[in-house]
């Protein structure tokens, strides 16, 4: 342990409990980051953070920049590498404050609070943090795990509709991609969110843990849906929710396995089915897609691809729980843009 | 390897060579970014680099700051994570390139191409790369080893007495406190700057590997002088060079560790009469000292602590080749900043 790198990826501590009695167990130097959202709704949660420093934040996308990075260092000259730091709300806070953890003294203990259903099911687990660049996503970032994962249910209770969706969504991507039994079992019985956050954490996990650093092809299955979800989230000026462009992003990328051969008809229909986008789903995919020409596609493609020249790498399923890192020609994603998927249908 | 984070520190393959030479063996996705003044210093280095992306620098500490590391990575968009990252110039550029390898998609590859003789001794080893938040030096950073430093002592060629200065003291310190063989056989005949390299790089190299990412207090020798250097950096407004300011940051550690009882005044003598910045140094020393208020030293002190509290943690030596960290009183070190640093001799 003393010989890995500050922030290296090792499988957190994951608390389950309330709030206020898990912030009895934080060290005298802990700095807390929150979304002040969570703070106002929570007064109880905010009260119980009366000795500690705490920082609030406006959580969203504008918060994931290195502006905000340098902003809150500003407040931390007198804090040590030995201080915890916490971090209380979604996945953009939990995204920025990781590099910053990370940064800061290079590199202190981490303590994720994930605040809504998605950043539970998703970006509170795998030790990735990162900051926006310009218009591209995640241009920079560390891999910085934390120390521990708090689960605190009562924070769940306070999300709209909306942002449940974005977390179920996310899970059932896991489940689709990663384990066909689960799948099954939640086709005939949708899990309750307790259930379906567990499960679907339990299976990023052992992901991350195979492939920590995504350097063998493992840990990019977690991309799934994100390829063109990235897309439909730039072409919304990003009004349309992250886990909801995920959900869109599925939906295309089932059409591409279809359309390629490599993803059964039958097993397309079943994710499409089961996904708790429903109805409506392919009324908003063509919302968007018609609101951008391939051209323009291609540019935000290009700024975010993961692979080189003008063609895609994506995740695309074989079957239930069986993926593949297929090449995706130019001609076979921009037909379905220019057509099915902006015609809606 | 697979399963270390980027950036883990491994020993570096170390090349030394004509730069020409070096460049042929870069990969084509490489960026190189240059001290511009390095480049036009060196005709046959830029145009060895024609067929790369070239990024000019102007080196020197507000290079070191994550605006400027924004501002890079926004020329970075199609680079990808495949990408190597050569970061040509002294410790400033190193630094700053250092933290933005590290973030650029999560890491990339790294050469550090160290053009003073002080990054060549001193930070282009070890994998420590950090910029500065306000008056805080170093306040963010990371580790990240390079994959390769390359050594071309032409580059060395070029530089100034006060340049060459630095990277000796820098030298004299690593054997000053951590081996007293080669301390007295180069204080019976200087080594030249060749071999001064060789050795001192040997000796740092030997301290990172046993604590790579300064868990052990084994690491922190080689911050032997840096406490009041940072100081005298700092009241001198930064026009004293960073290896100077360790030079004379050294003087005030020995007169520390005299004062302690923990140093012997022969070692003490013996280090300072060793020390490439005499004659002069007391009244560099007294210069800078005299121009700052101990209240002043306090606040930076603070800012820059390791430890905790109004006493410092200085590194100390017992012996020629043998140190350990002390804990110094408020009382100890503004005695001798009162009066024999400021009034000199």
């Amino acid at each position: 342990m003393n010989d890995l790198l500050p922030g290296a990826v090792v499988p957190a501590r994951e608390r389950t409990g309330l709030f206020a009695s898990l912030v009895k167990t934080l060290p005298p130097e802990s700095v807390v980051f929150a979304d002040q959202r969570v703070l106002r709704l929570h007064p109880a949660a905010a009260k119980a953070l009366a000795r500690f420093e705490v920082l609030p934040m406006v959580a969203g996308e504008p918060a994931k920049s290195l502006t905000m990075v340098e902003r809150l260092a500003r407040k931390l000259h007198g804090v040590s590498r030995s201080a915890t730091f916490v971090a209380l709300g979604g996945g953009t806070i939990g995204d920025v404050i990781g590099v910053l953890a990370h940064l800061h003294k290079r590199g202190v203990r981490l303590i994720h609070v994930p605040t809504t259903l998605l950043a539970a099911v998703d970006s509170s687990i795998g030790g990735k943090g990162a900051v926006n660049v310009g218009e591209v996503k995640n241009a920079l970032g560390v891999f910085h795990a934390p120390a521990e994962t708090w689960l605190c249910p009562a924070f769940f209770e306070t999300l709209s509709d909306g942002q449940l969706r974005e977390g179920r969504l996310e899970a059932w991507k896991m489940v689709a991609t990663l384990d066909a039994a689960t799948f099954r079992r939640w086709s005939r019985k949708p899990p309750d969110d307790g259930a379906l956050l567990r499960e679907a954490r339990g299976l990023k996990d052992a992901v991350v843990r195979t492939d920590p650093y995504e350097r063998k092809d493992v840990r990019v299955v977690l991309n799934f849906g994100h390829t063109f979800g990235h897309v439909l989230e730039s072409v919304s000026g990003y009004t349309l929710r992250h886990g909801d462009a995920v959900g869109l992003g599925m939906l295309c990328a089932l059409d591409v396995g279809v359309a390629m051969g490599l993803t059964p008809r039958g097993v397309a229909d079943a994710v499409e089915q089961a996904l708790p986008n429903r109805p409506g789903a392919r009324r908003e995919l063509s919302r968007w897609a018609s609101r951008a020409k391939v051209s323009a596609v291609s540019t935000v493609l290009a700024a975010d691809k993961k692979g080189s020249g003008g063609a895609l790498r994506m995740v695309l399923l074989e079957d239930l729980g069986r993926w593949r890192v297929a090449r995706v020609e130019a001609s076979q994603w921009q037909g379905l843009w220019r057509g099915a998927w902006s015609r809606g249908g």
